[in-house]
């Protein structure tokens, strides 16, 4: 299971198993769910800005990228062992198919900084299809690991 | 009311009120909170071990500072005007004393900083106090800014 809770940040890897010990599942499914309000609330505004729907701001867009890419790193530490169960939408394949799960997490994280790269240069043509590549990753986790 | 919407990432100080003009109240009040709860999720190992709750691990206690300091950036864009109301512990004194209420986030920006690095030395005569000034940084706007 120590697999499943690493985690890189600051180019440290290292295991989480500590937190989750102490974690109660309640505030574990709150914790994710809370992280997956920041995606949303992030790729709002650049999902507008995409569709011209909003201003086109590139240091705006930039902030709201960067805050996806460091916000991808946070949720899976939150799907400890026991919590399909209680106030989630969370399938139970999520743990008899871990690897898969946690694949996902890997793809969005890379999607998400290639997606503030193509923000830094602030072309439309490059940032559209990789906000495209997040947003596929966020829709393949979701069709298999997501109740309706 | 644009400078209560600042926020300076990666060295880059920007206004995020394009944001805020999309954003439905709700959706910001469940942004905040989500934060919050992270907020509380890191919290809560680091406290554990300060404690001698939970064994003491540099490597994991830095990474929740780490997030924390993130994180810390992030809840001040959702409490954006108009949601002192709905489901929400939020004072209207928010609103009315932003100065006060931006400059304490300010603060709790500064001494989660100072809690990393802190926390990299691996000293807990110096982690514990760092700690302690982050918790304060909490109650301070808990007590002035939060309904009980």
């Amino acid at each position: 299971m120590k697999k499943y809770m690493t985690a890189a940040v600051g180019g440290v890897l290292l295991v989480s198993a500590l937190s989750v010990q102490a974690a109660e599942v309640d505030d574990a499914i709150e914790y994710r769910q809370g992280i997956f309000n920041a995606f949303k609330w992030n790729l709002g505004p650049m999902g507008a800005m995409i569709k011209g729907k909003m201003p086109y701001d590139q240091a705006q867009f930039t902030l709201h990228a960067q805050r996806l890419e460091t916000l991808s790193h946070m949720p899976l530490e939150g799907f400890v062992e026991g919590s399909d169960s209680g106030d989630t939408d969370a399938k139970a394949e999520i743990w008899s198919d871990m690897d898969t799960f946690s694949a996902g997490f890997d793809k969005l994280q890379t999607n998400a900084a290639a997606l503030v790269e193509a923000s830094n240069t602030g072309d439309m043509e490059q940032i559209k299809p990789a906000f495209g590549a997040v947003a596929k990753s966020c829709k393949g986790c979701h069709d298999n690991f997501r109740k309706d």
